[in-house]
């Protein structure tokens, strides 16, 4: 029998191999990254996808784990005749005790959030792409957002989880004892770990208390020297959820995009620093600029009114063009310069580039944007001028000393990065360690490593 | 040359080979445990001690990374032909950084809660052995101690390491961006390791604003059934810093020990909950118990006052005799019950021991100190008794969901139990892990695993 012939006999388990039904499956949401052809299998419960693991195991077929596919380096694109393995069906939610759930890996982050609220808590992970972004993506690319100077990024989240090994071994950690110092942490090593090391079926996520009603203050400096230079002061406000930034250009193209022109001018850097409950030190905040560089939205409107400058960002870029998307971090002590460097990068690679630039100000991440500019012959780069650009970004941020990847990951995409930033015998060690947990090399090939 | 006479070429390394010499070095605290004959090199840089890595590699010879010697299992007495690796002349302590301060393996926890409280700061780890336990200990073996509730355990206090591989290679993450995903988490998994993995050099340590003035609330519950009642409503009072127990008869030991009468009932179970600042809530506390169960400790002197029917078990403990020493968990759920049983398990093996309880109460941490009872021909347990008493606690822990090691961690003292606890499959794992990392196998062998 033929492996999609074998894994549909596995009980609870749906099992797709018509191309139009796989499509999309195997291709990136994008639309960047196509893989396959693929067989999709999703079982419904963990015992199917400890048999569907089993059986590829047997076949030799690689197996490439898959959560709401909202990825942006290729993570969960299919290589040619291996099998996605969608956990979307496991969407069980349990319930709260020692102020943690354990959810099912395909449960949306929106899903969870809605459970967490209902209860007055929250699951503190904050993703434009909650509504497909799912648990057991969020823990396999140890997923940041904006909230994560509050409440830590997956891995700070993650009580405990449950994963299926390459042969079909299931490794049950969804409740480990408060404090446990019995051998190697096998949980905090599975977060992050792009579906190269296990299958993560579930996945027991801290809760904590719901912010209140939440304020927040847009601050228009006039450069992003003069923003990084107001973080330690910003940071120590009691009650700071998140502190995001954009450049003033992102803004402009957001206001463009809204058909809603910004109440602030966009000379500079906008930070947008919000807050649980209505900032106390709102003195201090007024120190660092004049009154016409500052904004208060307070209550639901106001302050969605303002927010929307830097939480719709993608959706304005996405308008204008299919942009090159990369996600870097950069020491906050050099972020200015390397942002200039960045940007100098891109044009002396082609004046036509018009990068958008934003992120988690509190980290030093920077979500580098580059869309084809106005003169530009198409909304789209073509690949070979994609790859010098994101190869010219990448290199000035390691001559900075930042990370390529501070939230999205390697994934296939940026897998010559990652020695680069690295060192070759980090990655060495690294693939070793893939070794020990996956001896056969099944799990998501071509991630991470080269296949 | 032999191994000794190479090391001692090597530059900026002490070495000790005389059996008078190291007797500190290849015995553990308690007197327990005795190992070697050892080499003793006391390397004070890391180049060194990657020289002292690569030269024992070339010679087949295993190495035991030791910090303070404070540790329970056994977990840094060397196997006869080892040389141990001191890492306490690593003393160097940087700068704060972004929260954080690198500091040297060898730098004890009281010199960093030093350095730390100079600057209005606090580590946030406090141990019993903290004048002596070292920073790289720590980071070894995942402590813990009385402020986990509040800080986390080292894990979580650790924001970046640097490490010499059993090869002499050195991994350098002591300061790795705020946010990075690329690739595995490589420091998490050192942490907890005991030394079989890779030997840490320094240790990135966050630091937080230290607690202002400190407040004790004591709290003489009826039994240990009442005292877990109350541990939600503890927990969720402001400014909790640590949640600490005693069984009454442990009290009443301290209270011979020092020769001051126990202030309030020893018929039950004490809980010690202390406060940064006074708590607010004292309205909810006293609504728990009759005014003569609760003792208040507020300014310094007071607070030490009551505190020390806690603090100074083990030397109340060890005054009476060489205890057997364990470290568990247990599911709050099943707290009373599982001390119950433990308690039942150790008459039934013995009718002549006094088992002493106290131990962590947020996590359900139970420190069993078992001491010859006042019939009993030594004030030492022979070892074929030790043994057996330690098996039928250990037992009665994994019967009841719980954890054989909470905080001390598997050492050569209970690696039986840990295929016991996690089973056959996560051990083999953490085996080819174990491999991953030191494929020689010449780091620390003996400990988390058999030879």
């Amino acid at each position: 029998m033929d492996l999609a012939g074998t894994l549909r006999e596995i009980a609870d388990c749906s099992v797709l191999s018509d191309d139009g039904a796989v499509a999309g499956y195997v291709t990136d949401w994008t639309g960047r990254w196509r893989g396959g052809p693929a067989i999709v299998a999703r079982p419904r419960t963990v015992a199917a996808v400890a048999a569907v693991m089993a059986a590829c195991a047997r076949a030799g077929v690689a197996v490439v784990p898959q959560g709401g596919n909202t990825g942006l380096v290729a993570g969960s694109v299919p290589p040619a005749g291996a099998v996605v393995l969608s956990l979307s069906s496991l969407d069980a939610i349990g319930e709260v005790t020692d102020g943690a759930v354990t959810a099912g890996a395909g449960v949306t982050l929106a899903a969870l959030e809605s459970f967490a609220a209902a209860r007055g808590l929250t699951c503190g992970l904050s993703l434009a792409s909650g509504e497909s972004a799912t648990v057991g993506g969020a823990a396999a690319t140890n997923a940041g957002g904006a909230e994560v100077l509050r409440y830590g990024s997956a891995r700070a989240r993650i009580a405990g989880l449950r994963a299926v090994l390459s042969d079909g071994a299931v490794l049950d950690r969804r409740r480990p004892p408060a404090k446990d110092n019995t051998g190697y942490d096998l949980v905090d090593q599975l977060v992050g770990s792009e579906g190269t090391l296990a299958v993560i079926t579930d996945v027991t996520w801290r809760l904590d208390a719901a912010p209140g009603e939440r304020t927040v203050l847009v601050l228009a400096f006039p450069s992003v020297v003069d923003a990084v230079a107001a973080v330690p002061a910003l940071r120590g406000l009691p009650g700071l959820l998140a502190l995001e930034w954009s450049d003033g250009a992102a803004v402009a193209r957001v206001a463009a995009h809204l058909g809603a022109p910004a109440p602030l001018p966009t000379d500079g850097c906008w930070v947008f620093a919000e807050f649980d409950g209505a900032p106390e030190a709102a003195g201090v905040v007024a120190g660092l600029l004049p009154d016409n560089r500052i904004a208060v939205g307070a209550g639901p409107e106001d302050r969605i009114r303002l927010w929307r400058y830097r939480a719709r960002t993608t959706e304005a870029v996405n308008a204008a063009g299919v942009p090159v998307k990369l996600d870097v971090g950069v020491p906050l002590e050099d972020f200015a310069a390397a942002q200039e460097a960045i940007v100098g990068a891109v044009a002396a690679v082609s004046p036509d580039v018009e990068p958008v630039l934003f992120g988690h100000l509190a980290e030093g991440n920077v979500h580098v944007n580059l869309l084809p500019g106005p003169t530009a012959p198409a909304r789209r780069f073509p690949e070979e001028l994609a790859e010098r650009l994101e190869a010219a970004v990448l290199g000035q941020v390691l001559a900075h000393g930042g990370t390529v990847s501070a939230e999205h990951g390697i994934g296939r995409a940026k897998v010559p990065w990652l020695a680069r930033q690295r060192g070759a015998d980090q990655v060495a060690l690294m693939r070793r360690l893939k070794g020990a947990w996956d001896p056969s090399g099944l799990l998501n090939p071509g991630v991470l490593f080269d296949g």
